[in-house]
């Protein structure tokens, strides 16, 4: 389901097919309370309004350890963005810009990423803020924020030098 | 090329088959110093090498305005990881962790994303810092920085009252 909006002023668009290089598995759905695109916050706050990442099984098994972040990275699929706009002019400007100077949805490859703060786990299911997508959009990837991403200590076996 | 690592203790794979939900089209490839996975650092340091996004056509077109941002987040495939592993032992600890709260290349979708530094730009090549990825990694995507993102000023119609 791909929404296929009109060209604005001087964007330009490729004709040339997108191959089909790799494939990604849908692993979970994210609820939040914007059910068009029209609603969706222009970027996500970490003040924002909780939305659910509901994790499909067996990937909710991989959650664990996750709780221990405050902040976490997450991938989701803009399942509603065409994806052959070389220069876009959201703001309907006087000019176009190239799609890669700009964080819109539009992309050939439509893979959103977030920082979201994580307020708590129920389950398979990971309440967080910071988000802006659509409602029902899929998820294909979590990831603790590599700024907060600490390794954990090694196991100490004495006293350094 | 899928290189299907040995499992470590503690660690716990899925049998369930991987859907193919979505497509991905690889639009360029990476160039990095790294030609095994054991040299690779952990995580890129903005301070790291010089390494060279390679945009293939159509796609470089859509760079431009990219040179107005000093650090882009990069996307790409880490092609050669397996997909299956629900809980991971990196450190050959005694428990493993879910794979959601690592950063790990193994993961259901193994995209990885950077933080780069933008030296400058040659054409349709981009010569960052910062990454951590193995040379001839193939790209999915390029976005402004979410920190360093503000929108272009809309054009005044007067002064403010």
């Amino acid at each position: 389901m791909t929404d296929v909006q009109a060209m604005r002023p001087h964007e330009e668009a490729t004709e040339a097919p997108l191959p089909a290089d790799a494939t990604l598995a849908f692993i979970g759905r994210i609820r939040t309370p914007w059910a068009a695109r029209e609603d969706c916050p222009r970027q996500g706050s970490l003040d924002g309004p909780e939305c659910r990442i509901e994790l499909a099984p067996p990937w909710d098994a991989a959650l664990d350890g996750i709780e221990r972040y405050e902040r976490i990275e997450v991938l989701y699929w803009l399942h509603r963005s065409r994806r052959d706009l070389l220069r876009q002019n959201p703001s309907h400007g006087p000019a176009a810009r190239g799609t890669f100077s700009l964080r819109s949805p539009v992309r050939p490859n439509p893979i959103g990423t977030s920082l979201a703060r994580l307020v708590r786990r129920e389950g398979p299911v990971l309440v967080v803020r910071g988000l802006d997508c659509l409602d029902g959009t899929p998820l294909i990837d979590l990831k603790p924020d590599r700024c907060a991403y600490t390794p954990v200590a090694p196991e100490r076996d004495g006293p350094k030098a």
